[in-house]
């Protein structure tokens, strides 16, 4: 195996709870009540395909016009709750330890460039680091597209890419892909859950992936 | 089997992930910051034994003062996040279909009585129905207390109950209390890690425990 993918939020940095009580906020006010377990279990695809979701548990397709109202607003009430970003334990020490070993790695993220920027920045990445957002690809996870333009821009074949994330998405992105998912408990899903979407191995978070890292054999470039 | 006995936060009111947040934000304030999927595993217990576990992650015990200092601050945060409740859905159905069909229920939560009388606001309780709250027992959930305390003034036998909730604390706590426990989804855990906590049942939410209510034998007083 030549390369890592991770995915960002709720994989490297602590977001996912902001997110989900950000979209159950702006669903209810909006007055598309969506419990907020089930709200937790859609992060991860783009806002696009949330809000689709979220139409899908109330029983009508939302507008364009109103999707693009929630996905706005959800930025606004997520800044707000969130000012600070996070990374989760082991991240910076990960993303050393790849850069250090020659390992080749990126980052896809479901965000768009700005969002994606916020939680970036708490990662100490050098210039020179593959990420791709959803500003680059016309799909987003489950979608593989993500995943597929890292692993081109990395220059690997998918057999030889790892996916790592903490969503079900992640994972079933990842085998669309043709690659292998690593799952997360960052995120906060169940570790059978994340079994059950096709996860090769599950770590708490990236500090224990760190750990174990031995059990990947990942070679260097 | 007799009597149904519920937990209340993320059990029939859609509270848990407003109370993990608001915890996250109060410990990451307080510099003892715990990844915000480990705190979510914690609520259910009583704020008291909340922020034990935080300091059990962290690696340091926390004095009394901090413990109520920062309990304080969780219910500022907590309230200002969330200032209004809602129902989860089939909670009010669910209720109303135990009294109308006089079989026997309680609520039983970790909370104090003034946090726990917002979330009961919602649920258009009549007078009479039992209700026990952390300040009526000596010790919160995983300890058996709260559903003891609900069973004795029930007048049913432990093993004649049923305990309804959603975190793995609740399905402990109903063991140590000789009842059976049945799971719902609707606070984030996922299915087999409540089956793993002992759970008899696991349903979605009380919508789906209400529309399989057949399968649980539950008879009149």
């Amino acid at each position: 195996m030549r390369a890592v993918i991770f995915d960002l939020d709720g994989t490297l940095v602590d977001t996912v709870y902001a997110h989900t009580f950000a979209w159950w906020k702006v669903l209810a006010e909006a007055r598309l009540p969506v419990p907020s377990w089930k709200v937790h279990r859609l992060i991860g695809m783009s806002g696009g395909l949330i809000t689709k979701a979220a139409g899908h548990e109330i029983g009508r397709d939302l507008s364009d016009d109103e999707v693009e109202r929630l996905q706005t607003r959800h930025g606004e009430v997520y800044k707000s709750l969130l000012p600070d970003r996070t990374p989760l334990p082991g991240a910076l020490d990960l993303l050393r330890h790849l850069r250090q070993a020659n390992i080749k790695h990126a980052i896809a993220t479901s965000g768009k460039h700005k969002d994606a920027a916020a939680s970036l920045d708490v990662l100490d990445l050098p210039a020179g680091t593959v990420i791709v957002d959803r500003t680059a690809v016309e799909r987003a996870k489950p979608e593989p597209d993500l995943f597929l333009a890292c692993q081109e821009k990395l220059g690997v074949s998918p057999a030889e890419c790892y996916v790592v994330g903490d969503a079900v998405w992640d994972l079933l992105a990842a085998r669309r892909a043709g690659m292998l998912g690593i799952g997360l408990l960052s995120g906060g899903y169940g570790e059978e859950e994340l079994a059950r979407a096709g996860a090769y191995r599950v770590y708490h978070d990236p500090a224990e992936l760190l750990s174990h890292i031995y059990q990947l054999g990942l070679r260097s470039s």
